[in-house]
């Protein structure tokens, strides 16, 4: 992990990051305010130190855009970490690019709402504006596996004062393996010369450091996806063990936007989209069924407190 | 080339991207307008053919979108096959996020554009509807190296009864290296085992194709990018030779949205942003030049034709 961090080019603007990240967390003023980071999107792995070729992992950022939405609707403040240009929280109901799409021009010169979208279009805007000015939305955006873990640290050692109240949703699609920086060519790779052979080593898994030096008092959260549908209970538990998570979303490529497993401890609890209503969606119920998680973990852990106060 | 179609996965709507394109073609009245199709953004490379993972080619799009808006203002109709996600015509003066951003709710519960952003939302807004409503942009995406291949050829069958007048403006990353989709693995590959080796073919050179069969009429404009700047004029040189381009743009990754170099048969033209404005940009003189280009080549068509018409 410490080779990774060393050898990984200098995150951009890291001060200007970390004094946000300290502000939005000052905000809060009751100082017993919720806060979840969550990540969303996938990360991508350079090929090249002058990038022009990546690996990249799939990931719309439907789920990330779509939770955070919840979480800020059942009362947290919001740290977004997610990969530029996915899909953002107040927009996923809109078309794809619907700026152009959304709006014509009049007569009169000015701008309108096309009828078709004008409820869709003024739900988003008053929503998203309405998160950003009471201070409980914070987007931070990351491309490459450098920058989203070296983020990832940055928000997980400012949280650490928040103790228990503080959550990791991580929903990104995180690459598995990389090419470190040192052994990566210079130069654009020519492709005169036959196949290509890469050679990928695996990133260190960062979930076991988040979890036990950088956040060790949060409420943690990982994703498992796979596309085999007989692997997945069995590698999402392996995950939630290895990696003490406090719970493990198990989620098949093809039906995550329908039902997803929520692996704890003792549990596998099927979460599902509902059904008889148009437009529902599976992180509604999903948000619902962690935030009641992660309530009984707050009070779990003040008791504790307690306990250990008074018997002191 | 063709084991490369065979292999691919069948395209998806071929039928109704034909119909598209078919009418988009027969709007033009006169019979005499010039189409060009500009391609735009990285084609990317699944790794998994349910994919998860895949290498993609970095751009942003900005080239194909800004060329995209000079082209229309030349006359031309454009048919612009772009990488889902990338930047558009019309909104590259706008923010990212711009749908969330430029907008703001009354009191009156209305939606109105922010004082700062009100003249660059007007102008997006209103060209781009004119751009639809005037029949003259057709816009096609793309995201896999195997749905722009097949997109490309529908393309240039349906734009061949147009001649010398139709024009193919290449600004695509389109990936060099690729997976043949029958040897790719179908699940997602396992992390557990070690690094990971990966061996990638190369992507049969649909240039020569494209030009010498496909459309043998069309004018052709291809660009070379690479981070080298010692090879990239040498590289340019030997692809307009070798796939009989018509001009190949040469640009260098960290320069070429100051300078980039129109390589032709006889001359080598440097293109310069025009520094005295604010928000020029390269593109602008670009096509200036090549829509000059253009013009000389549809007259030297019909000069030959008239020539062999009375020789006859």
């Amino acid at each position: 992990m410490e080779s990774f961090f060393e050898s990984a080019p200098p995150l951009k603007e890291r001060d200007i990051i970390s004094e946000k990240l300290k502000q939005f967390i000052q905000n809060d003023d009751t100082n017993r305010r919720r806060v979840v980071c969550v990540t969303s999107g996938g990360t991508t792995v350079p090929l090249e130190q002058r990038c022009v070729r990546y690996i990249d992992n799939f990931s719309s950022g439907y789920r990330g855009a779509a939770s955070t939405e919840y979480f800020v609707k059942a009362g947290y403040a919001v740290i977004f970490l997610y990969r530029r240009g996915t899909c953002q929280p107040y927009s996923r109901s809109l078309p794809d690019n619907a700026f152009l799409e959304c709006f014509e021009f009049t007569h009169e010169s000015n701008i309108q709402v096309r009828e078709t979208y004008s409820e869709a279009v003024k739900t988003a805007i008053r929503d998203h504006h309405a998160a950003v000015e009471r201070g409980v939305l914070l987007k931070l955006p990351f491309t490459t596996i450098f920058e989203y873990l070296q983020i990832l640290q940055i928000i997980a050692v400012t949280t650490r004062s928040l103790g228990p109240h503080a959550m990791f949703y991580l929903a990104a699609a995180v690459s598995d393996f990389y090419v470190p920086w040192e052994s990566m060519v210079e130069h654009k790779i020519q492709s005169a010369s036959g196949p290509l052979d890469i050679r990928l080593v695996q990133v260190p898994k960062m979930l076991s450091v988040l979890r036990k030096k950088w956040a060790p008092m949060a409420f943690f959260i990982s994703f498992k996806l796979e596309t085999d549908i007989k692997i997945l209970l069995e590698k999402a538990d392996m995950a939630r063990k290895k990696y003490e998570m406090h719970a493990v979303v198990a989620n098949e490529l093809l039906t995550r936007k329908e039902e997803v497993v929520v692996v704890t401890e003792n549990e596998k609890i099927s979460v599902h989209r509902d059904k008889s209503q148009a437009g529902s969606d599976v992180e509604n119920p999903l948000i619902e069924l962690l935030v009641g998680r992660h309530s009984a973990y707050i009070k779990d852990s003040n008791t504790q407190q307690t306990t250990q106060t008074q018997y002191r």
